[in-house]
């Protein structure tokens, strides 16, 4: 573990980034976090993350072959699905399935629909979320919607969604499927939640786990037992990565959160300010409002503002002065550091190797995230 | 088969109709048919349908009470998802299930989950055709997305899908999970076929009858084959029974076509010329602008004016009597009787009994439906 060193938040790279079409697909993704990895000198972080790469390299082409096969169907639907998987992403989710796959018997045929699936469920929602939030673009090109139009992202979500159910019930694996829809289910109400709580310019911390451990740390856990269940792992130790894939999950938003305000909008695909705009109460604006009450009325000003209009600029300058000077973007990277810590912990009672030491990668590597 | 009669398209009705809030569930759906067989001097009609409210009445008493014991959440997803699902409706597709099952071995608790999952699939669809179609009223009340939001109306659609495939997964009939994910396929890829035709004034009848089968149709053909498979029938008579769906839908989307322009508001939900007026190419109106050019300009107008505005009278006048003049509305009908004789045709391979007759009295009473 990395809690020792404090690593700035961004990351001094050029400011032209090497041959982006999209963001880079899952192998890609590996080799950038080794360079950040180097650059941070965190110079065993970077040889493992290569080691990983290694690993993982040939199950993730595996994957990205798989998602290249899918149908391509000609019609608007068929575009406005396959539009925003072709554009690649960082795979974080099929790179769970195929860990905890490899942690038991191997990755097989099945596990690779399982990883496939996965990607799915995650664009699925991605589809119908962009309608909701109108977003303009994603992984730094138009959306599905601003392309095709709203009705289109929809069928194309909805269209997606079916795919995956499709692959995980040809599995056949007991349970797998019903303990998807259900984690579907999780992802629907946290969204619910959240659209309730918008704009409500509040320090409400229980309603905020409670919407990234539907919306986003769900689908982790989901892709953890998958991926255990598919190498023939038992119970107990797919509990365990369950639990893995929880932690994670919640790493991975809070970093997420903290890349609204310090991310590099070139590498994230998304503008910044974006969450605080669409209304949403990120852990780091959480811990400031709660610190620094005078920030309310500065915060209300951003989540007013008409979206299609500039940021204003002062009130921008100030949240973000407000989430340095309260130390709210320390907290919440250590709340990521801490889940990250929490992550590898569940792997003590895993069978010991190569695998899990790419999951502790993964856990640890999630957090010096820059994309 | 009531073919030889030539009853009027509208049906003379009091002005206020009986104290429907929404629209009647099943069995008051078949009082209503009833009603209407008998004012048309369909004696004979309406008194298979008095039997027929008799002989599925208790199972369509316990489809409303699974659906009433539907989980309520207090979310807005979960109000936006029951909050169609309350107001009745036809319960037509369930009533498919009860009687393919009753021709089998009888309507048990697996059936009846079955039946409520083709209503919930039904309903996902309706509520993500709301967003789609920015459609304000459904039902004679304002519709969940003009209700709760565009946001609520597309999760709301999205949890009653999944809550729709929990149930049928949870029977455990071999291929019928699949079967219905295909099923949904074929709706979405017909929704894009319409999506990309919207408001192009043509006479394509293959892209028209494409549209039907896949948005129509096949969920009705999926019906048949759950209740059928529920009841313990074999391949053969399932797929007879698949067979009576896809030409009962169509003979329903039929007359759904020409109650857009001579349905009763108060009893369909609906406003007249919806169809139209949304850019979607029904079968009168292909018919009418095949036999009248001249139509087409007209057409034009109506389609481009703007939804929030009143329709333009002289150019809905000028529909009207082109449908009339051309005999478009009385061959829409005859395609929705010759669908609804090859429906019944289709029963004579199948055990006869009060089930068979049943389902040839909804294959003959959906042609004098005015709701």
């Amino acid at each position: 573990m990395n809690t020792a060193a404090s690593p700035p938040l961004t990351v001094e790279v050029p400011p032209e980034p090497p041959d982006l079409h999209g963001l880079p697909n899952g192998v890609d993704l590996l080799t950038r976090l080794e360079g950040i990895s180097a650059d941070r000198g965190l110079d065993s972080l970077a040889k493992r993350l290569a080691d990983l790469a290694v690993f993982v390299g040939g199950d993730l082409a595996a994957l990205e072959d798989q998602i290249a096969r899918l149908p391509r169907y000609p019609h608007a639907v068929g575009r406005g699905a396959t539009h925003l998987l072709d554009l690649g992403g960082k795979r974080l989710r099929p790179t769970c399935v195929v860990l905890a796959a490899r942690l038991g018997a191997g990755f097989d045929a099945r596990a690779l629909d399982l990883a496939v699936a996965v990607e799915l469920v995650h664009t699925a929602t991605l589809l119908h979320d962009d309608v909701v939030d109108l977003s303009e673009t994603r992984r730094g090109v138009a959306t599905a919607r601003a392309t095709y139009g709203n009705a289109v992202s929809i069928f194309a979500g909805d269209w997606v969604l079916i795919e995956a159910l499709r692959r995980v019930g040809r599995c056949g694996m007991p349970g797998l499927l019903d303990d998807l829809l259900a984690t579907i289910e999780e992802m629907i109400f946290a969204e619910s939640l959240q659209l309730e709580n918008r704009g409500r310019i509040n320090t409400d911390r229980d309603a905020y786990f409670r919407v990234i451990e539907g919306k986003t740390a769900a689908l982790f856990r989901w892709a953890m037992r998958a991926g255990g269940m598919a190498g023939g792992l038992g119970e107990a130790e797919c509990r365990a990565l369950q639990s893995y894939g929880i932690h994670l999950g919640i790493a991975f938003q809070a970093i997420d959160d903290l890349l609204d305000f310090a991310g590099k909008t070139s590498f994230t695909g998304k503008e910044l300010f974006a969450d605080l705009r669409e209304g949403k109460m990120t852990y780091p604006v959480i811990l400031a409002l709660e610190r620094d009450p005078d920030l309310r009325p500065v915060l209300e000003q951003v989540v007013t503002a008409p979206g299609n209009h500039a940021l204003p600029e002062q009130a921008a300058a100030r949240v973000i002065a407000s989430l340095r000077e309260t130390r709210a973007l320390d907290d919440c990277l250590e709340l990521a550091r801490e889940r990250s810590a929490r992550a590898v912990a569940e792997l003590s009672c895993l069978p010991p190797g190569r695998a899990a030491w790419a999951l502790a990668t993964v856990a640890e590597a999630i957090v010096d995230r820059d994309l």
